[in-house]
Parts: C-alpha cells; structure tokens; sequence
C-alpha cells in the first residue's frame, strides 16, 4: 500500500464524514453539492436491488432534481421535527478507473422525534461510484439500498 | 508511525469490513474462508467471558466445523428470511507477535424481518487473534462477547 | 495527505477508540485520564446547543471533578447492572493549532439490561477538542450533544 492509495482511502472517509455531518445538521441545501451534476441517485429496497430492478422509492437522474427534493422537503409542512444520525462503517473501495471508483459501506441511520423517542429510522448499504472532481471527491452514482422495504421516504431527509 | 504500520491497520479494517459485508450478503459459504485452518471461534456473553468460563453458545476449533455449521444453517427450514446490517468501530490492534496479533472492535447488528421490522439483534465485542497468510490476514481466534444473554443463535448467521 | 497528517488522523481514532473502550469496560477510574486537569465536561441536548445555552446535564470545569464524578457513581447503589457499547463513526478533524485541534464525530451508545434487552441509549455528536501530550492524545473540551432531550444521566455512565 503506498502513500497515495493510503490518502485516497482518508480522503474518501472523509466524504462520507461529511455527506452524514451534512444530512444530521440538516443542511440540506448543501446536500446535492457532494453529487456530480450528472449523477445518479436512488433509494431502493435490498429487495427490489437484488432482482434487478431498476427503478426505486426515490429516483433522480441529476444534481438539479436533487435540489428539487430538497424544495420539496422544505416547502412540505412538516408536522414534527426529527433529528437523523448516521453511523457508516466498513467502507470498501473498488479500484480507480477512468471513470470513477466504486465505493460501498454499511449504514444505520437512528431517528430522534420531538419528545424523544429514538428508533432505527434506516439500515442498509450504500453502492456508490465516486469521481475526482477539482475540490475533492463527489457522489457520480448513490444507489441506497434498504433493508426494510418499510420505509418513510416522503417526509424523510435524503439517506 | 510508519508507513508499514499505517497499512497493517488499513488491511485489518478491510479483513473486517470484508467479514462483515460476507455474513451481511448472505454469502455464508465463503464465511470459513476468513479462518486458520485451525481456528477457534466462540460466540459467548459478557458474563461468561468475564467469568473466564471457557465455553459458550457456540464453539468450534476448526474451519472444518464452521463448514458444518453453514451447511446446518442452510438445511434449517428457516421460517422467515432475514437480513442482518454490521456496523463494526472501534478496531484497535495490540503489538504483533511470531504468532499473530491481537485484535479487538466493537459491533452492533441490526435484523431485519421480512415484514420490514428493524430491531437490534446484537451488540458486543470482538476479541480477536489473526496471522498473516499469502493472501492477507485470517482470524486464528474468534471471540464474539455479547453484551446481552438473550440471543436466537440457532437460526442466526454467524457473528 | 503528508505521513505526519495521516499517522495524525490514526492516533486520534486511537484515543476514541480507548475513550469507548474504557467506558463499556466500565473502566471509569480510567475515565478521567483521558482529560486534561482543566478540562471542560459537557452533557447538552442539541436543542441546548443550537440555542448556545452554556450549561447542560452534566457539567465538569476540571479532571478533579470527573473523578468526582466517578466516585459518586460507584457510590450510587445502581439497582440494575447494565452494560453500555459505543459505536463511534465519522471521526472529523479541524486545523491544528497552537492550543489544540478541533474534532468531531457521531456516536451510538446501546444499552444492555441484566436481562438481556438492549436498547438505544444514546446517540449524538461528540464535539471536542483536543491537544497533544506526552502519552498522545487528551480532551481538553468534550461537549456531548444529545440527539434526544429524554436521557437517564442520573445513574449512567459517562458518554
């Protein structure tokens, strides 16, 4: 292992670091900047991933629909703030191509109501591809796969 | 710390990470591989390790023996499928020896029924000895410490 | 990433590794070395400290007062013995400077019953400071921040 490939494994730590410090702060204005403009990105039960189906619970094909989300989510009344935390742990890194990296870990997300109750809001595996942009790293492909198919996305902040 | 240190402990999270995403994809047949020939693997609770008793709720002292048990989990009538979500931190490497190294991390498991009900199904310790081979690292000791008495081990994956 | 940067990142996932450690060993004599002697110690919900309010649940101004701290805790008779296990990810670093170096991360503490049911005790964000010593690493500020405002911080142990 050498210098490079042990920096590109930090550097890639610290994109999921950041990408869970930005959803838990809720931030998520700043949410579609860790995507390519052209990225791809899906919430899909492990279900529904492992016989191939394409589409998911929720689908964008663009940086600029993630933005849309996230109007969405702020316009949307929501009737009781939660707070979202996310552990993600065993990243693994396939190798660099020219275009891109695959990328995946482990997920667990706890979810936090108004009055305190905490539950395991989510659990699952991210299967990314990740490309070198000019300020780091971003997200070119962000497929979430679930593993419950019981899930509530709709009020939900991005996973 | 030198760059040889820094890359054993980026091989033994990965040899982690690996042996979490194999027992999480279901891929139980390629389970053994991550063990010495002559391994010992344990799955015992907190009581009982602190307590220094020497067995526990499962035990082998051979690859040979966790082949057994996978072929016994897989001709177990499993009533309802389940899926299991690792979140492994914590990894921390005692000093090598001629005889391998000492390692130890904490874990949490998340089940997943088929219905789509989360629930933690384990958390605990691993306290763990693994050797250098040609093509890395395998567990030559396998301690799993549960915080909790109360497991189905029976039907479960391993740990 | 230079050498010093990363063996710099790695020592310091050392000293959150062995701050959980001590904890879910229930180590707690050892708690407070990881402190400095004029330490500050502080349990807040996120609410509390998105407002900037100063003080929290628990609140510690120097080592002496951990130690405090500790003693009253084994003094307390604890009706029901539990066990805690800290899953801590996201470890993120500021700049260092001359008085120390600003750090980050998520955590997730489960809690184990006598008999044997576990639940989410605790999950949050751990934002601290840190600077070198001889023996490593010590927190000079540790502020946890609750998720959650509902937490037994009466009888727990340290987070």
């Amino acid at each position: 292992m050498e210098l490079a490939d042990i920096a590109r494994r930090l550097e890639l730590q610290d994109l999921y670091t950041g990408y869970a410090a930005c959803l838990d702060s809720d931030a998520l204005e700043r949410w579609p900047d860790f995507f390519t403009e052209d990225c791809a990105y899906r919430v899909t039960s492990a279900e529904n991933y492992a016989a191939g189906l394409p589409l998911g619970l929720i689908y964008a094909t663009s940086r600029n629909m993630l933005k849309d989300r996230v109007s969405a989510l702020r316009e949307a009344n929501i009737y009781e703030p939660q707070r979202y935390r996310h552990l993600i742990s065993g990243i693994s890194l396939g190798s660099e191509a020219a275009d891109g990296l695959d990328v995946a870990a482990n997920f667990l997300v706890i979810r936090t109501m108004q009055d305190g109750a905490m539950s395991i809001f989510a659990a699952g595996r991210y299967v990314d591809r990740v490309v070198r942009v000019a300020a780091g790293w971003q997200f070119a492909r962000k497929i979430v796969v679930l593993d419950s198919r019981r899930i509530d996305t709709l009020l939900a902040i991005p996973l």
